[in-house]
């Protein structure tokens, strides 16, 4: 029995949204402080796959970084697959597949690095084992939702609730499936 | 110097949503425990006020309760004013000008119980002072949801996150106006 799991890790505002219009991502400045981390490095260490949606991936590229995570498995979800290029797989297919797949093999966790349009096709194939939170002290009223409408209703247990001195609080729920 | 405060005191899904569709609250039921009432008591000694949704206080009498609270001033928020009928006002008036009246007075804190159409009827016009947020272990992908659009960013501090047995976590913002 493996018990890889797929981990959604992600900020959002207290109302929800990921970022406001025009991927602006300013509102996450304010969390920055020195020798904080919010637990992505232990989170990390754990993960050997990542599944990003196509938009999120170009989005990073189009600032002008290469993609980190040159240790790990990353696969791109897109509507046209086109051949690998070093660790980066482009999947055109079907990602329940893909999940069914990955959670056959032995591994560590797979994380899932958005963006929202991924995250609602994850979420309506119940496909997630945990989900991260890091909800961020502000409301934005407008911007990318990370939760749309439209998967089946599912029950989670918390498995902690974390507050930092910035004021971010980090839920973190175990999906019952 | 008045103090009293606007607070807004609600339970959501992780995904935002206050109610499924047909208004159904039964999401709420696994949160139920005995001798625990998720700090209401306390939150409301310190209520003489209440602001509501005309839905959501027509909702309450259909279901065949009273409206409790009768102790306090409760103002339903219509859109067409009737008489006052003991402790309730029926308000049709501009919210603004409600809320800063109430808090000219001297008094407790004014408790908003919803539903969603005042709470963004008031966040749009930034009344809030505080936000009292108990998210429910449970996403639900369909429904009514707390937060809309069309509000202006708010900065909020955190004041406490506190966990509960059955994975209920009370978030309690100040507003930084």
């Amino acid at each position: 029995m493996n018990d890889r799991k797929l981990i959604l890790y992600i900020a959002c505002s207290l109302d929800g949204y990921i970022s406001k219009p025009n991927d602006d991502l300013s509102f996450l400045d304010r969390m920055q402080q020195e020798g904080e981390d919010y637990g992505y490095g232990d989170f990390i260490t754990d993960v050997d796959t990542i599944i990003i949606g196509h938009k999120t991936y170009q989005w990073v590229i189009d600032q002008g970084f290469e993609y980190p995570h040159h240790d790990k498995d990353v696969y791109v979800i897109t509507r046209t697959g086109k051949p690998k290029e070093n660790n980066i797989n482009y999947y055109a297919g079907d990602v329940k597949k893909l999940v069914s797949s990955l959670k056959e093999k032995e591994g560590r966790n797979i994380y899932c690095d958005g963006g929202a349009e991924i995250v609602n096709l994850l979420l309506k194939e119940k496909l997630f084992d945990e989900l991260i939170i890091s909800v961020v002290p502000v409301i934005l009223g407008e911007g990318t939702r990370l939760f749309n409408d439209n998967y089946p209703e599912q029950n989670l247990e918390l498995i902690s609730a974390t507050s930092f001195d910035k004021g971010m609080v980090q839920l973190r729920y175990k999906i019952e499936n």
